[in-house]
């Protein structure tokens, strides 16, 4: 579990669109702060990323999404209920020594209900919140 | 293990007092910077986390307890030790995007030993110290 | 693993330079962004994390280096490839409330090739990059 969250948040900072969004089932529900209204399915997965990258390229940030605090409840239906903490960290880029600087950008909650898939898992629905939004 | 501190960080954050508190040995004794001295048996522990929360609703702020990087050591007693490190994640709330943020608040070291109960675990003692503090 | 790289950097932290030199490969390759050129072999890791140390001391902080979001990978000859992040934690020491803080001082992406030895592991090479250096 620990290796799959590793896995996709890497790939997610990586801007890798497509791989990330397979990691959802087809029909998933994907519930964030950032986001007007849930998405649902691929295709606006996959929207959303981009669109998330085109904005960090125009702030010149580079950001990290470092999942933790995992309690993972086994369902009777064969899922898994997932309720983790996120740090988001946010680095601007600098020659100099005094340009460059990480921060803490953001901590959320994440609950995700994931579905076995063979030896790893899909995300069917993720809902995050943020600490500083109400 | 690892899924036994998420759960007990997660019911920390929640303000679950007493199934926190459950989480301890009858006798715990429970030593951290913010006491003035040990805390020993649930209900001191109980009356602790009450405490905190009232601070923190004062404060307006939101806490949330990560821990990581845990070294855990089996005892010859059938104890373990766990050395680990903890940050405290504060943020503030707002409506307006600039309104609340998130930063890091405390990074502590942890030292447990805990006992094995059944298929879980129970704290017998915590010590708590923070690297801002000598 | 998780195991293995908590007490690797909390020897670090610890500043025991040879304890964690011994986690390395004699012949293992480090490369890090706080030093000119890659280190290779035990003595050179002993000198690199004794210099750290006598510039910590300079500064007045103390450096936690959290290691996590492990994307661990089995290679076809044995060894381990890991790609996970590093927070680096920087706190200065305080008497007054006021005084002593916390803060995220960096955010890294951490490559190794781990080998098994016995039953532990051994890094073979390491190769860190900082998020705010491009």
């Amino acid at each position: 579990m620990e290796s799959f969250y590793a896995r996709h948040m890497q790939i997610l900072d990586s801007g890798r669109a497509e791989e990330w969004a397979e990691q959802f089932t087809e029909d998933a529900v994907f519930d964030v702060p950032t986001l007007p209204e849930p998405v649902r399915g691929r295709s606006g997965l996959v929207a959303s990323v981009r669109e998330g990258r085109r904005k960090l390229a125009e702030s010149g940030q580079r950001h990290r999404h470092w999942q933790g605090v995992m309690d993972i409840r086994p369902q009777g239906d064969g899922t898994l209920s997932v309720r983790a903490y996120t740090q988001v960290l946010a680095s601007t880029v600098g020659e100099a020594p005094e340009d460059g600087r990480s921060w803490l950008h953001r901590v959320c909650v994440c609950e995700d209900v994931l579905v076995v898939e063979g030896e790893t898992f899909l995300v069917r629905s993720r809902k995050v919140t943020r600490d500083d939004l109400d």
